[in-house]
């Protein structure tokens, strides 16, 4: 295989390393102007997600697997947080000619190592050339209920995040000093796992995705639904992966809070649930929805939203 | 309003940049982790482009609202080239910091001033900065009838261009000289203008657009349909537009045939059509589909795929 293939030899290669049985449904797939699918049951869910080199990524510390599967996870993570079942993905990439093949091939196989897990197939998009790597990933997705909005929470609602967020930062963080260890935080950084929350899907009255941040992301919702949010630092510090979290914080010199409030990207959810549908299987029961204006508390003290903000 | 807005008042703004009432059944639009539609009745068609500073576009010659423009316009192309009617629009757009308020408002104008020909409404996005633009648009549209493919040409088919392609080509090579006139010929390269080819859709065995290039474009046919293509000279010479084309590539002293077969970015459609459905009505008549493996030909010689590789 040479390093630098046409456009066409790697059409027909994408075809190949997307080819599956996820979707039973589509009558026109890669290779021709644009997909089609032979029907949409349900309300159709629709999501796009972009991450360009140096902003989202450095090629010194991401490969383009890993590149390719947390664009992936950051999509159908915006499916999940409506409450919808992701089915197809577009992806569109501008990459270096440079050995344009092995990188495309690795993002193809990142890229499915996300979406395979949940039946998700690759449907179509569009590749050129670029100076520095830009990808753009659009889910779309089917949902057969009232979608979950970032405006129904309401007052005496519970807080649940189904995992604590902080290890993306940490990984970060540890990545930022020149290091590479532990592998498993620097992965929670450069490959976050996704679980999809089928349990908050079902009783949310709010939801999102923990993408810019928790402060920020539950600010969001306290602003679309007209209430604000009070974390309590007992309930985060009694979470199960709170101690290992301190200590890599501690050893870093970092507050382990600012990696929980203010870190991004771990793609873990955040959703308002009535008291009456409390479950522990919902994960960590944070905090509590308050009368208010949007703002985002820690122990009844307002804290400042300084999470990732894109400008 | 400052120069330099933040992120949520800018999400805020695209909310009412966006707004209109082409979109009756959107249920969550701009704004939540991902736009839902309450229901899809036909074929959905899904197809996305992606443009990139420095390769796709020069900040020098095009204004934001031009990319904006043109990139919708290329994405609205691929669902038309299906025989789909277009509805929704996802944009990614990265950008740079400085000044971020005019661009983004640029950029929506010019996207709405093509959608909004079609009556087709941007549902959601993406925004984020980066040192070069980036943006990609999906496109999602509607299809009540069989998608016209790329494989459906038949040995005795007619091939049609809606349009005479090639001015885009020479809008380019004016402003590769540093000259910005005559206008109309730069604005073909720079913004240029989408007709829906309602007649072709009626009729046409196999269709694309012509965006890479007539030779290359006519080549997917070719290729998909285990055929041939042979154009023919005299019928394009007879095309309206030729004459003013030929003019100017005499003062470029560039080949008009070069623009024509290899020049891209025009974005008009080349079908191929039955001969019992032969009509005036269809555009330029410019060819013959024949027996072969994928030629391209002016009259009866073969010629070179040279027009716009990716790679």
């Amino acid at each position: 295989m040479p390093l630098i293939e046409s456009e066409e030899a790697i059409i027909g290669r994408l075809g190949e390393l997307f080819r599956n049985s996820f979707a039973p449904r589509l009558e026109v797939g890669i290779g021709d102007d644009a997909a089609v699918i032979s029907g949409i049951d349900n309300k159709l869910v629709a999501t796009v997600d972009m991450a360009v080199e140096g902003i989202h990524f450095h090629k010194d510390w991401s490969t383009p697997f890993q590149i390719g599967a947390k664009l992936t996870t950051a999509s159908l993570a915006d499916v999940f947080a409506m409450g919808g079942h992701p089915k197809y993905l577009l992806v569109a990439a501008a990459i270096s000619d440079s050995n344009n093949s092995e990188v495309i091939t690795e993002l193809a196989k990142g890229i499915r190592s996300v979406a395979d897990n949940f039946n998700v197939s690759v449907i179509g998009g569009d590749l050129s050339k670029s100076e520095k790597m830009a990808l753009s990933i659009t889910a779309l997705g089917e949902l057969d209920a009232d979608p979950i909005r970032r405006s129904g929470a309401k007052v005496g609602d519970l807080v649940y995040l189904s995992s604590l967020p902080g290890l993306s930062a940490a990984g970060m963080a540890i990545l930022n000093r020149g290091l590479d260890r532990p592998r498993y935080v620097v992965e929670a950084h450069l490959n976050p796992k996704l679980v999809k929350p089928d349990n908050l899907i079902k009783v949310a009255s709010a939801m999102c995705d923990v993408s810019d941040g928790l402060t920020i992301d539950a600010g969001h919702i306290a602003k679309d639904s007209k209430v604000s949010i009070n974390f309590v630092s007992e309930q985060l510090i009694g979470a199960t992966d709170f101690k290992d979290l301190q200590e890599l914080a501690t050893e870093l010199n970092e507050d382990v809070f600012d990696w929980i409030l203010n870190g991004g990207e771990d793609h873990f959810f955040i959703a308002t649930v009535d008291p009456t549908k409390a479950s522990d299987e919902l994960g960590i029961q944070a905090g509590l929805v308050v009368s208010g204006n949007g703002q985002i508390m820690l122990d009844n003290k307002e804290i400042k939203k300084s999470g990732y903000q894109h400008f």
